[in-house]
């Protein structure tokens, strides 16, 4: 058998070491049928997508699994994007005159029950501390799902005069829902990485302004970074932030399995809170109370990331979050290749790297002669390096190098002399490239309807579809209901699921909206048309 | 009453709210004694240090209290400190080859149990989760201390061959340590935030090196961010970290209290954990295990800061951890100043600091009419503002600015022009000047000794003293015993505590050790001089 690529699973070693990757082998294997573990992904994204889900993470090596279940390691070549996506973020955010702070992750329980509705929707998921060493706690103390009740209390205390506001405070964190769904990495985890941002105005009016403008940068992250299509909308009554007045959110479309994602949401939390724990001041009016927003982005944009890009030989990287832009190799090495030619060979690799670097682009040559050019190619494949530059004897004398797109395919041959230069615009036009192709997919995928039949019939045909709403919770649990499959979901789909709103989109079809909600016994007069899909 | 600075507490608004800081004054004011709260700080450092310490933190708004005991808010004026450090540490170890990444915060019983010294040091402060939700779990799950334990079983999958090592790994990242010694903000606390760089080698003598890399760079924190002076050293056999070979520190001097205070660690593990997790790889010799190293840097940091430069006026911030450099009031604005004069005032004084962050300085105007310049000094110099940068009407008419220096209270006239240059060379002045400041304060408390009787007498002194150790565990414990205070310790003071080795230093005096261990009863050969001191 061939050596795998990522040093976690060797199959030549096997009888030298018990590890424990052994074992999780065996589980692969099963669960993939009877494959045999090869070099790189051996299951199609079309055949069994979530057996190829796990393959791409664990292979690119972006996660090793853990033995706390629905806990994972994220490893640097994940973790390397999320450094990418709060080092944009973050300076953006510092831009509108936010502040980083850090709150406990503990909340006592008087905190955390003061907002009966928020705490109804976490409470089922709050881990709770109750020993210290061998000493049982007087109280259990519970560790934070999210921070407004950790937070609000301390606002109380800030907020005196109108001068006290605007708060606008952010915070880089890990929080904890201990969900007992089936867990996925980056997707449905029990601990999480995110930023949340808690701010507070005196009027209204400067706290939903703040919404969208938050809600703008989320879809930068995901459009500007990760080069995927995102809709901006509103969620509906159902699918709100439980204590908040209304949430925004931007979702994104996932090709291979026609589902929806969220991929960040910014919350208007009116004066539910500030009531709650009393964040209020003087006015001419009297005693008022402040208008607040929570808005949070996770490491979950890493798992839509992985999603929407990757294929068949691994994962994908959107050029500005990759940690290696550009992997350079020297190729075509023979038995027959000259010491001379072999250190000229490897010497102008090296050169061609550092000239990328000097231009900012994050270039590293792979020159280890333990493993054959065959297996370099595969492996950076499969972690999804951009672009990969091969410079071979041919290449030298034509003064040359051949470039390969790690998501077309695309080789060609450029000139040495300047290709700093057309690197640098190739993965610009990459990052396009990956953007246009999702979003001609979700176009493709995306339809108008009236009728719920017709609905149902598209959502298997992978539709997300834009439907006239009324907004209530019951007709969208109808909606829900009437739109399941009936037969099983085929292998590795939980498509079985029916449609929920996505959002209500901000920007609405130009189609007259009608006098009927989507589902035929609601009686509601249509609001709006909502975006309906199945969802993660 | 004068109203107080922060908001947090304010005299003149109490009958109008009843909120929690009202109670938190009344304590203060309790613990304090009989006076009153006034502008500023109103405990001298040498009278009360305690109660001076905690009355800096919170009045220059660092810190917020909090009500699980132990946790305590990091607001944007302290977090903003911990963002420099983190900046520039992370920068540095990334040129040494190390990348981040993220570990889980739970751990499972049985991979905390696997190293049993490491553990047996910290079972008793250690945190456990026991619920979910309303349900038990089957097992309980503890939260790091530290992450040996959590990430060693990856470190074992990973490793296969000498070609997998060097792993160079770090991570930003909260641990909980549930103490049960009286709570101090930054300086012990049940919840706080480090990195902890984990890393493993093939061979003893790359990890070594590295151990003394990271030292270095924790130096470089505490002298080139905090201007802070530190001794670098190896803890005694007592001293070290549980489970490894042996420990490096670096140690700063506190001149109030005459204390030392371990300022981070860096740590050879040597084979320990690699043995107990298997990480291991086949060479010619056979089987081999890895090298490895832990080291880790806090935010007890911001505390050592607090403690060695801040004074009865309130926070000294070190220039280059400072969020705002350079303040820039507008003043001598009169009840007979013209409508004119006083906008071309603000006008200039924003143009300074627009000129100043032009320059890279961190510079912002201070222009709220509803304060008077008065309460503005006091303001920025409990902030710790390094720079206080005046311009009044005189100073317009003769193109002058008046700039005041919050370490040393200097104050003089520079010209308007060029005045960034000047300033900036004053920022880098200004660290110096309070880096040797400390630096005198502590060479003038360190003296050699080869007398116990003389080591008791001097710690009450506040001295930290040099002497020949034989490096027992057992004979430490006797220095210690010996050398603590009869009486009690003055008010605000543990300083009745015995004296402990602060560290091993690096470099030796150059004075003959002799024959005699400090310990007259000591019956061993001296090894070198330890420094002793009472200590955090």
């Amino acid at each position: 058998g061939l050596i795998f690529a990522s040093g976690t699973m060797t199959v030549a070693k096997e009888g030298k070491k018990e590890k424990k990757e052994k074992k999780e082998k065996v589980e692969v294997a099963k669960k993939g049928g009877d494959k045999k573990t090869k070099l790189g992904i051996d299951v199609s994204k079309d055949e069994n997508y979530s057996e190829w889900y796990s393959q791409v993470i664990t292979k690119a090596e972006m996660i090793e699994y853990y033995d706390v279940s629905g806990c994972y390691v994220l490893r640097p070549w994940s973790f390397s994007i999320w450094e990418a996506i709060t080092e944009w973020f973050d300076i953006r955010i510092k831009r509108l005159g936010v502040k980083n702070c850090y709150f406990p992750m503990f909340v006592s329980n008087a905190a955390l029950e003061r907002e009966k509705t928020h705490i109804a929707d976490f409470a089922p998921e709050v881990a709770w501390v109750t020993r210290a060493g061998s000493s049982e706690m007087a109280e259990p103390i519970a560790i934070r799902p999210t921070s407004e009740t950790v937070m609000y209390p301390s606002y109380k205390k800030w907020v005196q005069s109108h001068r006290d506001l605007p708060i606008k405070l952010n915070q880089w964190c890990n929080v904890v829902r201990w969900e007992f769904k089936h867990p996925t990495p980056f997707l449905r985890t029990r601990e999480f990485l995110w930023q949340e941002g808690h701010t507070a105005f005196a009027t209204k009016e400067e706290a939903e302004k703040e919404v969208f403008d938050i809600l703008d940068l989320y879809a930068g992250v995901y459009v500007e970074l990760l080069a995927i299509p995102v809709i901006k909308g509103r969620k509906s009554e159902k699918e709100k932030f439980a204590g908040g007045d209304f949430t925004t959110t931007v979702e994104a479309y996932v090709p291979v399995n026609g589902r929806g994602i969220q991929g960040a949401t910014s919350h208007h939390l009116g004066q539910n809170f500030s009531k709650m724990f009393d964040i209020s001041f003087e006015s001419d009016k009297g005693k008022e109370f402040a208008w607040q927003n929570s808005w949070g982005l996770s490491t979950r944009t890493i798992g839509a990331m992985v999603m929407v890009h990757s294929d068949d030989k691994g994962l994908v990287l959107p050029p500005r979050v990759a940690q290696i832009q550009v992997i350079v190799l020297a190729v075509g090495i023979t038995g027959s290749t000259g010491e001379e030619e072999k250190k000229r060979l490897m010497r102008e690799a090296d050169k061609i790297a550092e000239d990328l670097v000097e231009k900012d682009v994050r270039a590293e040559s792979d020159l280890r002669d333990n493993y054959t050019s065959g297996w370099k190619f595969s492996h950076w494949e499969l972690k999804g390096v951009p672009i990969r530059v091969e410079i071979g004897p041919k290449d030298l004398d034509k003064g040359e190098v051949t470039v390969v797109v790690r998501h077309s395919g695309e080789k060609k041959s450029i000139s040495r002399e300047g290709m700093e230069k057309e690197v640098k615009e190739m993965l610009e036009k990459i990052h396009s490239e990956m953007y246009n192709k999702v979003l001609a997919s979700r176009d493709a995928h995306m339809s108008l309807t009236k009728n719920l039949d017709e609905m149902k019939r598209k959502l298997d045909e992978k539709f997300i579809l834009l439907a006239p709403f009324c907004g209530t919770p019951s007709c969208e649990e109808m909606i829900k209901r009437d739109t399941t499959r009936d037969e099983p979901a085929p292998e590795g789909g939980t498509a079985q699921m029916g449609a929920k709103t996505l959002c209500i989109p901000l920007e609405q079809p130009k189609e007259e909206l009608g006098e009927k909600c989507i589902h035929p016994s609601c009686t509601h007069t249509p609001k709006a048309f909502a975006l309906f899909g199945r969802s993660y």
